[in-house]
Parts: structure tokens; sequence; C-alpha cells
């Protein structure tokens, strides 16, 4: 059983945007993210009935071995109270226009927990989450443009994440995201999208850090209908998998050893 | 000063497939092969009328660095003799049709000097040369489709061999190589190319073996001008110099330490 | 269930060294092996009653997912004709005096066999084994000492292979393996070996090579009872387990794609 | 020219700790540590008269290429100012005991600057300063015990970082670092070193982030000689060297590409 948190804004969703949660926001730029958030509802409605997060759970659920929390930015402790994040196994990220709004504290406590054991799944925007800058070390800039037509190849075809996907998958629409992305080299880069705009972009990539494993996986713009294709959740399911942890640390103490193995043995 | 040393295999620059080189090859594919060398006399010559080779080699001639030795396999031992091996820093490899003519026990001797520190720059269908394959450890393979339009994006901007590249590249026409590329992770990832057609590939890959040096850069089909444009050439000069070697071994030796450190520090 | 193959030489077990199978040894190096081996066959005996492999086997067996064949040098094709080849899911290798023994083309059949997704558990002196050095592209050399005492770190404690590890082994006596160890970068480093005459050693390290996984850890030697100890047993189980293929691929083609996929789609 | 900063926190040399610099400490920490700090001052004067950064930097200054710059926490702005930054091309980092004391947002300053190009040398304790775990993602956890016999094996003698240094360097005294080190699987591991009290580390990696590359090295305890050594000399100053920048880029947008390559191209 693994015990699966997934996280995710919520805005777009509700159309709303709290004063509070982005202080640092000038208001000139709260006003224009307050209509945006407002102006995508309906679309989000259309391509998503159930939520773009509902929509995703609904298929991640049908796997017995996945208990599933959903959560979000909305709720208490930004969503993530300790209780919650101690108890995750596999974290699944999901955040876009709040970015900015998760206090460094929880980001921090999100490295801690992945260094312990924790897996660390994250989608499409959270290239510029903090979580996931903080556990990698770069900046995750990259390039993008709305709604292009999308080509996802496997380009590393036996790892686990990729089993039972095609070679190549076409999103007739997805979020361009070109290169360079600013990424540290990845332990395995397993797929690469095409745009038809002319971009490419290492879309499927992972990473150590401590004993935690971290996915991160482009598709998943809120008003493309990917999380709807078998073969998108399916890559996300078997990246939950994959993210897993094998064994946790309980602490990062660096020990002091006054009794050498050498002189004990002797 | 860096002793570059220009392999390629001349075939179809001349027209002619030696019977003798390829005494492996049925009778029906020599036929097949004599034929298709013989067709593309004519069409090297428009687009190089120096040669593909002689118009790379020119370009690199400029740098005061290099001392080139262009070879191909129509000489002596196969166009490498011990003495230039030995006396080679760098080996650039362009081979296509007669990549099995190569024996095996050259492409060995290749192996060790790499081992040993030379650098080795496999170009285009060099993927499938017995060096480059033995050297990986994999196959190699890939897909293709002749004359497509290709973007090769810099997806590393900080690695010597991209610096004053800009971050894309226009080719009006190149062979398409797509993924799956069946080669090790490489060290590093330095250009994705972007296919018209739908394709993705990593098309500038580096390695290490031994004490040298492997670059791998895809673009240079025998038909397609990209020999000509500056900033191909260009790289191709900056991953001479990038696996340049920084010292060499002599040998291959596993010593009997038969008196530990230990005991002779007491 | 995981079909296992355990190839060993059996040479030192007999005390019997075949001339017809080093036919490129000369006569003096023939008569010093052929004593060395005979000179050896009750140090043996008194360690492993069982046989080296014998005892390291019969620990292995204890997990009901192997079915495990064990195969020497002596018998047909070397031990490994095509047909027990093809039906290897994981290939364990332990050779010693014999590595040139092996021809090179039944090496180029293991390698092309692990680039399909067979896993490949390299042993002990096995570093110059040519399956290994073929695989890696590298020569595999090292320093060397017999009988010292050995400390096997775990550096990697997250790693599916040290799972149930303790942080450090203790051997009172394994052969001196040391740095620098010629090999390509490790996907992964698992183990580190200090031993007390002053050395250290990557002595267990992941690559993989197409669709295969390979496994390199060092203790072993043949004199030494380290394949009695659980530990020591335990990782290399949990070795032959994370080597295990995924995916099997077909073929080695380099498929012409005529028709593109972008024409496919419009 | 390569404008090196050195930072150090000098807190040792003047035996000085300063309440306000650690105000998170507890009464009794700062106590323990502020006799601490007063209990090396003659020690450190024995070992080195010139201060232990004092003898490194007067070593480093033979080098024509290096403009170096010495600071330390003491100075303004924690020995940092935003211009000192923007005017390093290298950064050599000492810190110990002071860790707690450099605040979050210099850190996270120099993380920037890193992942603009600037090169990061994280010298002994530094495995656990803000910047260094900042950078990597991860704890720097390890063990240790003070004085002990270390041996540093050179483990990739073909890196730049390693040239002239000889495969073994024997340090009669240095503070014991032990695995498992937690931190992202290096580029490159270049050094590992065995300690006599029955340990190992790899106490040379390199990394990158960004357009920076980082570069980690073990010896250098305060009360330990090793900066006198002129290998370890040689080595620090060949890590500058290699991670001096390549090329700087100037911010870290995520630009939106509205008019697509195709569409220009067409």
């Amino acid at each position: 059983m693994i015990r699966v948190t997934i996280w995710y804004e919520y805005a777009q969703e509700i159309g709303v945007l709290k004063r509070e949660m982005v202080p640092g926001m000038s208001d000139k730029d709260f006003e224009f993210f307050s209509d945006f958030v407002k102006s995508r509802v309906e679309r989000i409605k259309e391509v998503y009935p159930k939520g773009l997060i509902g929509t995703l759970s609904e298929a991640l659920e049908k796997d017995p071995e996945f208990r599933i929390t959903l959560t979000n930015i909305y709720e208490k402790d930004y969503g993530l109270p300790d209780e919650l994040l101690e108890n995750t196994d596999v974290l699944v990220w999901w955040s876009h226009v709040l970015q900015d709004a998760v206090p460094d504290s929880l980001a921090m406590k999100i490295v801690k927990r992945v260094q312990k054991g924790m897996g660390f799944v994250a989608l499409h925007s959270a290239h510029k989450s903090k979580p996931f800058m903080y556990l990698l070390g770069t900046s995750g800039t990259l390039k993008w443009r709305e709604d292009d037509f999308c080509r996802v190849w496997t380009v590393n075809p036996a790892h686990p994440i990729a089993q039972g996907i095609p070679e190549m998958i076409e999103l007739q629409e997805e979020e361009m995201y070109g290169e360079p992305f600013d990424v540290p080299k990845p332990d395995d880069n397993i797929f690469i999208s095409w745009y038809r705009g002319g971009e490419v972009f290492r879309s499927g990539c992972t990473w150590t850090r401590g004993y935690g494993k971290i996915f991160y996986f482009q598709p998943g713009h809120e008003t493309s209908p990917n999380y709807h294709n078998p073969y998108i959740q399916k890559i996300i399911g078997q990246g939950i998998h994959w993210a897993a942890p094998t064994v946790y640390r309980e602490n990062f103490d660096c020990p002091n050893i006054l009794t050498s193995p050498e002189s004990l043995c002797k």
C-alpha cells in the first residue's frame, strides 16, 4: 500500500485568488491573476467536468495499491499539515499561478521529507514550484506557449515508468514547454516531447535526493484534456510506483564515531 | 597542438565498392550497394565539390591548434596503420555503407587507443560503426528517413562544445535520425534535434571510456549541405578540442601490490 | 520466476587446465597456470567443501523466485549453448584464470543478449572477463593483493540492492582489489570497500546497456570464505532481482520510416 | 583572469563567537561553542601561523590567473555584499561552527549566482553549509572523528582536477569523514579517501547546477596541517580552474514564445 497525497492549487477551478495568500504580489499583478483565474473556470469545467485533478485522481484510484488523499492550497496549512506530510509516501504536486504563495518553510519541510525517503512526482507547471526548485537546486526555467500539438517520445523504453507505453503518444493539444530546461542532468531521461511549433523538451525525467526519488512529467495543462488520456494516466501511476520509498531514514545526524571500527575489531 | 585524424569511407565520393572489402556481403547486397554508391557520386559532387570531408576538413584547418591528417578506408590498413593511430590525439570518424568492412581487430585497436586517452568524435552514421558500438557497449540503433527539415536545439548551453552556438540551428535538409537511440545514458546530452516529420533525437552526446572522451554529433548526411554550415563546423571543432586528451595512460596492467601502502609507511 | 544461469570456470576446483582451451597461451604460462590450479584444489575444498559456486548457488536456491542453472566452462559450447543463453534472464558470471579461453564470439553473443534485456551479474575477477569488458567498453584494470581484511561500506543505502544490509560488513579475509578501477562512471555506486593494507575500491556498481542491467560485486575470492556470509549472499541475490529484465527487445533493426508521423496524422 | 573569492569563518582563528551572529542558538550551546572556538586559537596558530586560509590563499596566489579576495563572516554583510558576490567567478567556501549564522537570504543569493555560472568550491566542513545543501538539495550528512591518518586515492586520473596528482596522497593527520555521505550522485567522483580507523569517503566530487560548476574537497581540518601540502594546494587550485565559468546567463525568465519557430520559417 502506497500512501499517495495529491496536492494542487484549485484556484483556477474555483476562480478565486485570495489576497492574503499572495501578500508579496503587487496590486496590479493581483488584479491580473484574479481575472486570469476567473477566466479559466468555464474552460476547465468543459474539459474536466470533475476537475483536472479530480479526473487524474479518479484514474489513479483504480490502482488497488494506492490510498489517495486529495488536498489543495486552500485547506489548512496550505493543504499540507505536518501530520499529512509525515504520512505521505509519494507526494504528487500540481501548481501554477500560486507557486510563490507556498511558504518557504513548507517547501523546506517537503525537501526534508523527500530526503528521508518520500517520493515526489512533479506535474506540469510544478517545474517552478518551490519544492521542485529547492530539491533540484536549479531554477527550472523553460520556454512556453499555450496550445500546441505534442508528441511524447519514449527514449528509455526499458525504464519501469515506460512499461506498456507505446514508443510515441500524440496529444492533440498541450502547452508547449521548450528547451533549454534548467534542471541538473537527470538520472534518467525517459520521455522527450516534440511540438509542432518547432520545439523539443525533456518531458519525463528522474532524480534522487537523499533516500527519495523524484519524477517530473510535463503533460497536464489545465485546459488541455490529457489527464483523460489512459497512457498519460498510466505513466503518472507508474511514476508513483517507481517513486515509492524502498526505505526511510530517521534523522539527519552527523554522528561522531569516537571509537573507530578498527579499534573495535582488534 | 592536437593531432587530428579524420577517417572516412570515401566510397560514395568515388562511386566504387571493392568486393574484397566486404567478403561477408552477399552478392545481391554487393550489387545493390555498388549501384547505390555509384548513384551518389554526382549528387555529392553538387553539394560538396570538394567532397563531404574535404569541406569539413578545410573548415577545421583554420584552427591553428589542429594538425589534421585525412585518411580513408581505401588506403593501407583500412586507412589506419598502427603508426598513424598511435600518433592521433583525436580520431574523427565518418562511416556509412562500409561499417562491416572495418575489421574487428582494427576496431579493437581503436577502442584500446581511446581507453589510453585518445578522443573519438563520431559523426552521423558512425552510430553503427564498430569502434562506436564497441566503445559504448550498445547497438546504436535508431530510426531514419532521408531529407527532412531539422532544428538542432542546445539543451546544455554551458557545455564547452556549445559555446558561441545559438540556442537553435535550422538545417533546411538533413537525414532524420529518431529515438529511441540505443546508447548508454550520456555523461552530457548537449543537443536535441527536432524534425518536421515528427521525430526527436539526442543529436549531441558525450561519454568517457578509460582516459578517453567520446563525442557523437548527428548532422552530416552526405547529400545534405550541412558541413558548409559555420555553426556545424564550429560544434565539430569544439568537440575535437573537448575530446583532446588531458593525459595518456601507458598500459593496462593489473599490478600485484605485494607490499601494501600500510606496511610501507609504518 | 527469474531464470538464473550461474557460469563459472571450475578449473581450480578440479585442478585441471585443458591445453586446447588456451591455445594462445605460451607453454611456459600453461605450465605455470596448470600448477596454479592444481595447487588450489585442496585449499578450495577446505574453505568450500561444496565448491565456491556450489555454496553460493545453495544459498540462492532458497529464493523461490529463482530457477537456477549451474554451468561451467568445461561443458558443451564453453557452458553456454545458444539455447541456454536464450533462456537466461540473469547471467551470473565468475571467471578468473581462463578469461581468454572464452571465445570472442561467445562474449559478443552475451553482449547482444544483455542489450536485449538479460541482466548480467559480474562477480569478483569477472572485472577482466570478456563479456564485462565488451559491455562496458573499458579495460577493467585494478590493483590486487591476496588475503587482506576488508570492510564493505554501503554508500547508497536506499538502493534496492542494499536493503537489509548493514552500513558496513567486515570480511576477515578477501582479495584486495584497489583503485583506480577502469570502468565507465557507474549509474550507481552502492558499495565502497576498505582494505587494511591501505586501499579503497568501488566494490558494488551498476550500469545499463540497451535494455539490460549490469551489477558488479567484488567479494568472492576462491580461497576466502565470503560466499558463506549471509550478507554477501543477500547482496548477490538482490543484485539478481535488480538485474532481472523489465522487458525484452526483439531485434536490432534501424527502421526506415518512409512515412513520417506528421504525414500520417494530417 | 579568474576572480576568486575565498570566504571563511575566522571564528576559531580569533577565538570569538558573537552572540548576535547566532540568535537561534541556545545559551548553553553558545557557551559551549564560545569555549570551543577559544580553545582552538593556540592550536591553529601552531599549525597555521598565517592562518588556515591565509596559508591556502598564499599558495593559490602564486597562480597568475587568480585575482584573490579574502573575506570572512565578521565583515560587512556576513562578508559577501552583493557587489563582491556579483564580481566573483569562483567562490571558495570554508565554514564550520557558524553554518547556521549565514542567513538563508545570503545562501539563496549564492545559489542564484551559481545557477548563473559562478563556480563554487566547498572545502571540508562546508558539506553542511547552507549554500552547499541548497545547491545540492541534500543534507550533506556523514560520520566524523578528529585526527586520523588519511590516504586520498585518485579514482579518476584523467579528470582535469587530478592532473599532476599522484595516485595516492598520504596525510598524517586529517579529520575522518565517513560514508554514507548524503549527496546526489556526483557527475564525477575524483577522489576516495581511506582512514586508518576503518572508514572510506568520496572526498572529491563534482556537480553542475544551472550554468555553474561545484567541487567539493574534503581535506582542510583547521588543526591538521594539510593546507601546507603542495598536492592539496594543487588540487584546490585545479578545482578553481575547473569551476571557472565558461559563460554566464543573465536572467531566469520563462519566455512566452508567442510566435513559434515554425511559423517564422514558413
